[in-house]
């Protein structure tokens, strides 16, 4: 199977693009020239590795502009654009120092028992597979990706179909550092090949839907290999009286609608105290309404288009159930847009939400704010957590003291206090997924790092003692 | 399905004991309650957790004679037993010293970002599930199970079917401390009562073969929880010239039919530099001829009966495959032999040994000593690591420091330096299974508690900053 996917553009809604997966048989092969590869990156230590990361952002110094083409081209919107490649520089310094510390610190790990000398290393998987998806088309391909080839790992990352255009800049990227090309590879291709790398890999990382996650999950467990897994989200944000309303109703805004709402950890409940439930709603409806499109001009607004056809049905879908079950629409058309061939949501205030609308308790990463009342604070935090996802969330309170004490009743992994979605801009503090997000060790700080590596473990008797268990 | 199973004697060959698991309606209700119980365990905090565990240590000293005599009912071995049944104690008190030591470090981890202040803390899986073997029934059962009630976490154990004597004055015990009865259940029961377990957990933890080890990650991947993996080896030893051959030998014999070799971390293949290949053989086979089984009398020699059916039959047809393929016999008769009822299995030094041989490629789990020649250090190590396991290895060589060069090249969790099986009594030091040996972080030294958390970051904005992602 070879068929050629066709690639749809977002802002036109044709199909300007394509790319032909390869084979399992090519695909194979180019994993066992990365195993082979791989052997020379782990053994050349952590510095090496260090130097030719470097050597990487040197030559994405020079394609930047490419790279950011490729990506507004992708997914039809540019300042998230240029910010994502901006943040494969950061990313790169962020792990190559976080790398050093944590070989520094894994070579002098302290013995507990007395007459037992214990010394201790790591052992990267030699081959890492990253499937990620859409949303942040290049940001998601290497939040993986970097760590594991720090770790020694070689990797093989395939991207999503649906923004695949960044692929290309970003190989003659690796290409220009040979050094690096021998262990990172991206492919291109769907569902299918993502099955092919996983026959493949000796550990697997996948960023996307939950339903697309625990087919992963079973795979990685027939082939008994390790599996991480970052799923979708249905972050919620609670608003207490004595909360800095402005403050607030401007953060979730954000937070509700940056990359139009496709983000994992975008808000997509807004629970509110009764007592500020109209001052809220009327502010934020106000702030909601001055949004625009990034359309005609790309260069306006700051709302672009949703960029997979499969998002527009669900999205449409979440706000006719919404409708229909009786809420009411403060801003927005209750539907997505065509706007010159694309797709577009205006970011869509509705009140009257309950849970039994879809709206509130499926993911719908589309820039909707269902604002719903709560009487008080055990109730709020009930209504937080009553849902099968548990990736992230937020506080707003009179105090960041009492915001925390109120997270601290939150089953989610992230918790943002008296602000939105910090995990979009903090990749710092060790996190991992709650319920239905997630699987495995945190992505998030220097920690992330050890899911990549196996510890080994060197016992020597340095001390004459006998066991009872010998003899 | 409520059937009685009946439990083998492993002495007298007789069923003289029978289980009654619990149905699987028994079984959910049963974690509904624990559930229930374990919000306050986790409320009531890590040192509330340390005065129950050393409340459950007293309990077990006042029955420590009866838990003893369970097990060596259990398992048709004395020695081994005591010093499990000592284990218990040795374990809840280094859990109590990590468990302190892991809350009270989780509570002051740095925040690596100037303008965002980051704090964390971790919050325990409710309801933890370990299904444990029969080789070391008490210690195995335990394991896991003691750093998840100290991380806050309930659990239920399902030891084997094979040797569940022990579990009912483990219950007496845990009865006799009512804030431990409420979060630590032992049930008894076949595959079939470990299989409703992992439908009603939210992390599973498995010691046992590959084979069953497969079904139960598939398992936990179509529910969508953690599984933690240790399963079968067949660990290698390789033998230097320069070796201190005494020591090797005293220390591979122990290494090899320690419980009658049935121990994952057991020596199962070794391998000896051709130049003191006779001189290895020779001491080996004087010292294991001089080794006696524990029958008729229980309080003599060192080998104990082979506990399972089952496995008589493994290590019979192991035996036969490796005789006729060329395989010679310096000691023992070739395969299990009966005594009053019981199957023992006599220290076994086996020569002429090649690895179209099962004893050399295959999990034994009996006191099997293949030896086999090998011409230089490469040689050594592709055999060590030839196979489809990698959970521990040992090596013998002039110096510590010469042992522990040559164990970096080997592709399994714990390597002992110029000793046998240390793991066995050393339970510090991470370490991970290679291959199919397991999946999962460590469960050696105190990050072996982070297994049963999940980590949750609290982000503060504390400086009026601008990310250039805000609008």
């Amino acid at each position: 199977m070879t068929a050629t996917i066709n690639v749809r553009n977002p802002r036109t809604g044709k199909n300007d693009y394509t790319i032909t997966p390869p084979s399992a048989s090519e695909l194979a092969l180019r994993c066992t020239q990365l195993r082979e590869a791989q052997v020379a990156w782990q053994e050349n230590g952590v510095e090496y590795r260090i130097s030719v990361l470097q050597k990487w952002k040197e030559a994405a110094t020079r394609h930047k502009t490419s790279l950011q083409e490729a990506l507004i081209h992708d997914t039809g919107r540019k300042w998230e654009s240029i910010l994502e490649a901006d943040l494969l520089f950061s990313s790169i310094d962020r792990w190559c120092r976080l790398g050093r510390e944590f070989f520094t610190e894994q070579a002098s790990k302290p013995s507990h028992v007395p007459f037992i000398e214990i010394r201790q290393d790591v052992q990267p998987f030699p081959l890492v597979g990253v499937i990620s998806p859409w949303n942040f088309p290049l940001l998601l391909s290497l939040i993986d990706a970097i760590p594991a080839l720090m770790a020694g790992c070689a990797v093989i990352v395939k991207p999503s179909e649906i923004t695949p255009r960044f692929v290309k800049p970003m190989m003659q990227i690796i290409e220009e550092v040979p050094e690096l090309a021998s262990v990172l590879v991206y492919v291109e291709g769907a569902g299918e090949t993502g099955g092919t790398i996983i026959q493949n890999v000796d550990l697997v990382c996948f960023t996307g839907s939950v339903a697309t996650g625990r087919h992963v999950y079973k795979a990685a467990a027939d082939r008994f290999i390790p599996a991480f897994l970052e799923l979708g989200g249905k972050d919620a944000a609670l608003v207490f009286e004595g909360a800095n309303l402005d403050h607030a109703t401007s953060s979730l805004l954000w937070g509700s609608t940056a990359n139009a709402g496709q983000s994992c950890l975008s808000v997509e409940r807004i629970y509110v105290q009764q007592s500020i439930y109209t001052d809220f709603l009327e502010q934020l409806t106000a702030k909601a309404q001055k949004l625009s499109f990034c359309y005609p001009d790309i260069d306006t607004g700051k709302i672009g288009p949703i960029i997979s056809e499969k998002q527009v049905a669900i999205i449409n879908d979440h706000l006719h159930d919404a409708l229909q079950k009786g809420a009411q629409i403060l801003t927005g058309t209750g539907q997505c847009e065509e706007h010159g061939g694309g797709m577009w949501c205006f970011p869509t205030v509705l009140t009257n939400v309950n849970h039994n609308m879809k709206i509130m308790t499926e993911e719908t990463f589309g820039p909707i704010l269902p604002v719903m009342p709560f009487q008080d604070e055990n109730e709020a935090v009930a209504f937080a957590n009553g849902t099968i996802f548990g990736l992230s969330g937020a506080v707003f309170a009179k105090s960041h003291e009492e915001a925390h004490r109120i997270g601290l009743r939150m089953h989610c992994g992230a918790i943002s206090l008296n602000e939105s979605a910090l995990t979009a801009i903090i990749h710092e503090g060790e996190k991992q997924s709650f319920k239905a997000s997630g699987i495995g060790g945190t992505r998030m700080g220097a920690a992330a790092l050890k899911r990549f590596v196996r510890q080994r473990t060197f016992l020597t008797k340095v001390q004459n003692v006998v066991s009872p268990w010998w003899y």
